[in-house]
């Protein structure tokens, strides 16, 4: 089964007025693409209409993949079928990565359609690089358990097979509860542990910090309640 | 110990003709940038001179970090205590990720300078996002051994923990010897396992492809010694 069409994964920004960040080619995709798979209709809209103004939203095609129903799949299939330019968009940052856009995109490769992946801001990638810690082996984790002992359990965890493998842990926060996964990092790591906090990336407020968490504790800071990624080097 | 300098994590194309993957204020960002650290000289005065033709080149001043000589270590300190503003640059993508800048930016935070990451194309963020494999829990590995049986022990404890942690494995392999690591991955991993291969990401000759081990082994492609990045899900 194969097709002519092709699908475009467009990042879009991960902080506010921060376009600046995107390279010219999601502009001239943008101009190609009137069939969209998006996380969030009105994300897409907004974003389409900031980097193309005169854009006719009106004209453009939107399946919205939250809801999860049969119809929009079957929708997106037909859209394959026919050989459409579709281009996939996420709430924010790199579609597919952690965000529901990876099973459209498992679809297009079963399908047997292009699958083009555009460059743009990934905070994951960027905290990695700013943090100076190992970026030759490192492990994306997602969220932790919110509650004790398996929360403490799991960052033991992830120290010991980041001193094992010498492999840079990543995780991620929701912001309300950054002070107490910093607290929680503190309690169960070890004093040389190198921990980078990296908030608001590609943001006005940037602010991306490693220390060890020795040193964290000698001056903890009080963290915005603002996107966040943590990461662990033991 | 604090300084008002800042250093520039500056991402370069990937693939031959590509710089409409970097987004406009990489360009903004050159052109305040006279002190480098960099991977390889002429790659970076090559890179500046593609985006900006005008820039006098002789006027930069670079350091190769490649040679690890203490007496760079030294000089690099010394314009981090000055306040210069420094950009990084390794030989192709992200500074940081997969190449010996992450040191240079660990010296960095330790000096308490401003680290700005940024966007830029990234081969296994790009790869990841292009499987349709899982992008809210993965690892990238690096290399793997060359020989067996440290080789297929070590792809088949990547299946393993792939399946047990619903985690995508990432990899990299020397391209003359990408169509051995084919043949490695059908060996040693289950028919049911997805076996993602991103060639060539950026370039005129991308070509993504995600299939069973199952599905790979009906139809062999025979890689291009290019840069490959492989993927796995068990």
């Amino acid at each position: 089964m194969s097709s002519n069409g092709s699908i475009y994964l467009i990042p879009i920004p991960i902080a506010e007025n921060s376009n600046i960040f995107l390279p010219p080619n999601i502009a001239s995709t943008l101009n190609e693409i009137k069939y969209y798979v998006v996380e969030n209709i009105r994300t897409a809209r907004r974003f389409i209409k900031s980097i193309i103004p005169e854009m006719v939203i009106e004209n453009l095609n939107f399946i919205e993949i939250n809801k999860h129903e049969e119809t929009d799949l079957q929708q997106i299939k037909r859209w394959i079928k026919q050989g459409e330019t579709i281009g996939l968009m996420s709430e924010a940052g790199c579609p597919g990565i952690a965000d529901p856009g990876a099973e459209i995109v498992a679809l297009a490769q079963k399908m047997n359609v292009k699958v083009i992946p555009l460059v743009g801001p990934n905070s994951i990638i960027l905290a990695l690089m700013a943090s100076g810690l190992n970026g030759q082996s490192f492990c994306f984790n997602g969220y932790l358990p919110i509650k004790d002992p398996a929360r403490s359990q799991k960052l033991k965890q992830l120290e010991q097979l980041s001193k094992k493998e010498n492999q840079t842990q990543l995780f991620i926060e929701t912001p309300y509860r950054n002070n107490q996964l910093l607290q929680d990092l503190i309690k169960n790591c070890s004093p040389q542990t190198r921990v980078c906090i990296a908030q608001n990336i590609t943001g006005e407020h940037e602010w991306i910090k490693t220390k060890t968490v020795e040193e964290w504790v000698k001056s903890m800071p009080v963290l915005a309640k603002e996107p966040t990624v943590f990461l662990l080097l033991a």
